[in-house]
């Protein structure tokens, strides 16, 4: 594996003769804003930082770097979870944001084309004035290229898919430099392997995607939320299992422990009730039909002893919900300052879910830590922050083998070590149990197209 | 590439010794049978045709023939349209049928585990009592195995997604007889390389595939179809064009041209009037919203001149329209006797759909040939099948002509040659120019994974 000592005068010659002196950087605090990600882990410096501006400029930069096993790791907003693309063998990061150009948006076919470096908001700003969106929504920010690389799901998954799901092509430039592009412009095809879904998810580790065509969804007439809170987590878990099994396709269904809900309170001065609570969102283009199946999801609810259910909440409420539901990495940050966390992100068939969640909050508390549990229940999804001081190796190893035991959980359950936050540093270890002997082939698969290993080294497989 | 005369008398004990005399068969009636598929390409008898009983002999067999160099080719109901599973250079076919056991229903998780060889119809009746259901149908029986190779998709795709879109988990096994278990029972994963649809649609070329885990669907509560008739083929498929755009999401959205009306009147005894027309189904929960969408449907039809629209089709009259609609194939056939054709199956973005029904048509008529035209509008799908006698090479050349046409007009278009059908025999010439510089990388996996080309030889990339 490549890990060079730093780039030498010759590879900086060469990256100057490609982008020009303005588009590279090696001074220090550049190095250090590309050396981490949302996650708890340690960070690492590159030994430069590129603003590629076009395809051709990466594939250059790519085919060069193959050449001398320089590492290169794709880079745009680094609100990943997972130290995704943490640059830990150095090397040279492409930072993708300023490819963030809308190339094409074509409402007739509910499908545009962008750039990698565009922030998924703003390319839903400039849908909104033809009636469309692009649907995934991980809470951060985040970009197109971003959320392709990691198959970044989030809330509204559940009714609308992941990431990938929405990715009709892609244009990607292969660690030898060369530019494909797979993938159609229709809305299905029976023709050659599915190489698209192939990079969905990859990391980075199997070429820079450079284009990406995605399928757009017509924005939803109507929306109805709301909120259920419940005398106990086993209480609102198997609410979820029950609206699931029962067919129904909310928008969102988002579980919240009681302590998170305390969190969100103080940080953003609201009064939610502090109980497990369940937020439901629904979406379609008939009001009837929402009210119905609110009426539904609530009469599931009661019958699982919910407490208080606040439904047929407006806009601007829901709004603010939703606010709330996206604050909470940063309340938790807030309340517990200085703290570093493990971010749990397992997902289990929906019938375990009520146990997994059980299972975490045992792991959690059986070892007298703190870690605030919440997650895309309707898809299985369970996210815990498992904090721990940096200074106590004590509780950060107890923190480590909670997070351990509620990932062999999963697994054990029929489930995955990360149902969105991708592989990265945190969950390779996991690979060989997740994936048995599967795991020799996506090794191949890596080796085939990127036989020096340069891209995004250490992750994944 | 591998191309025995035949199977050696070692060959064959080592058959025998691996599922017994019973289960292989070197008969004429046997061979012939497994020469063909549905599709007018050339039949080519396989040497041999064996009828695994588990994993552990296809592993065995698989691994041998790969030391050996002998052609494998996986086959089931043979009810595909490209030639997909045609043993083109003879050695081993595995005919799946045996092992077509459902394994596990989890009526719990929405999912169920089956074997390869069992047919899709068998599987949704057993599900029936569930409340659920696996929703892709190509029509023609088929089975999971099949439907998995060639990503099938039919009627349903439009509202519940391709053939892939439902498999959660595969187990294969790999040419050099590595059983490998690929996918998750979580509803989303983001871990490792996506190797599950990279086997999704492989027709055979990558490994064999021995068992299935599906997610299903709660069947619909509501149904509700209509029938739209026009008096051109342009304002059909426009009201098509528009429906999609509005993001309606009917269950199916099938085009019929006027020829195959007057077809299906003659084979079923139908008196539906002969025009272009469109079929329509809406399924969902509440019958107040399909109501609501079956009005706007109208709406959008009687604004492009429909001459006459018979919604609130009941579940009777709905029953016998898809009966028609599946006995497209099979009227055809009998209004031809004799006659073979080439089965277009290019998909294109929805807005070029008027193109390309337009273009196909002048493609054929202006030929003089027969090639009446159908398809699954919704999802941009074009077929027709273009009849030529045997006899008549001339014929026979500018059929093939008028199919090609027609494909490289699809793939100006932005589409694809092959939406559903599969790449099989009859798409491979088309590969390069619909996927450039990624065709290369296709063959470096076909080439990775099979290195010795036994698995369905001939077919794909």
């Amino acid at each position: 594996m490549p890990n060079p000592k730093s780039l030498s005068a010759a590879d900086l010659e060469f990256l100057y003769s490609v982008v020009g002196r303005d588009r590279i950087s090696t001074g220090t605090s550049e190095l250090d804003l590309h050396s981490h990600d949302e996650s708890g882990h340690p960070s690492h410096r590159p030994h430069a930082v590129v603003w590629p501006h076009s395809t051709e400029e990466i594939s250059k930069i790519v085919a060069y770097a193959n050449e001398y096993e320089i590492p290169i790791t794709p880079y745009a907003a680094g609100t990943s979870l997972e130290g995704n693309p943490i640059p830990v063998q150095g090397g040279i990061v492409l930072d993708m944001r300023k490819m963030d150009q809308i190339l094409d948006i074509r409402p007739e076919d509910l499908q545009v084309t962008v750039q990698p470096g565009l922030d998924f908001k703003k390319l839903n700003d400039r849908l909104k004035k033809h009636g469309l969106f692009f649907p995934p929504d991980p809470g951060a920010t985040a970009t197109i290229g971003g959320m392709v690389a990691n198959n970044a799901k989030g809330i509204r998954a559940i009714k609308y898919g992941s990431t990938g799901d929405q990715v009709l092509s892609l244009e990607v430039v292969l660690p030898d430099g060369r530019i494909i592009r797979c993938g159609t412009r229709a809305m299905r095809s029976s023709s050659g392997y599915d190489l698209v879904k192939l990079f969905v998810g990859s990391e980075g580790t199997l070429g820079v995607i450079t284009e990406v065509t995605l399928r757009l969804t017509g924005l939803p007439r109507e929306f109805m939320a709301a909120v259920a809170c419940f005398d106990s987590v086993a209480h609102a878990t198997h609410s979820v299992v029950q609206m699931v099994q029962a067919g129904l396709a909310p928008a969102a269904l988002e579980f919240i422990d009681t302590d998170i809900i305390r969190l969100v309170n103080h940080f953003k001065q609201m009064k939610m009730h502090e109980a497990p609570t369940l937020f439901i969102e629904c979406q379609g283009s008939s009001r009837v039909a929402l009210e119905d199946e609110i009426r539904f999801v609530k009469e599931l609810c009661d019958g699982n002893g919910c407490k208080t259910f606040a439904a047929g909440v407006g806009r601007e409420e829901r709004d603010r919900l939703w606010e709330a539901r996206y604050s909470v990495h940063e309340s938790i940050r807030c309340a517990y300052p200085g703290r570093r966390g493990y971010v749990v992100d397992v997902a289990v068939p929906i019938s375990a879910y009520p146990e997994i969640v059980r299972f975490a909050d045992e792991a959690i508390t059986s070892r007298k830590l703190v870690g605030p549990a919440f997650g895309h229940a309707g898809e299985g999804n369970l996210h815990a922050e498992i904090l721990f001081a940096p200074n106590d190796p004590a509780q950060q190893a107890l923190a480590k083998e909670a997070n351990h035991a509620i990932v062999h959980q999963a697994l054990a359950l029929g489930g995955t070590a990360t149902g969105e936050h991708g592989v990265g540093i945190g969950k390779r270890e996991f690979m060989p149990k997740e994936h048995g002997a599967s795991l020799e082939l996506m090794k191949q698969i890596k080796k085939l197209i990127d036989p020096h290993g340069i891209m995004n080294p250490g992750k994944k497989v």
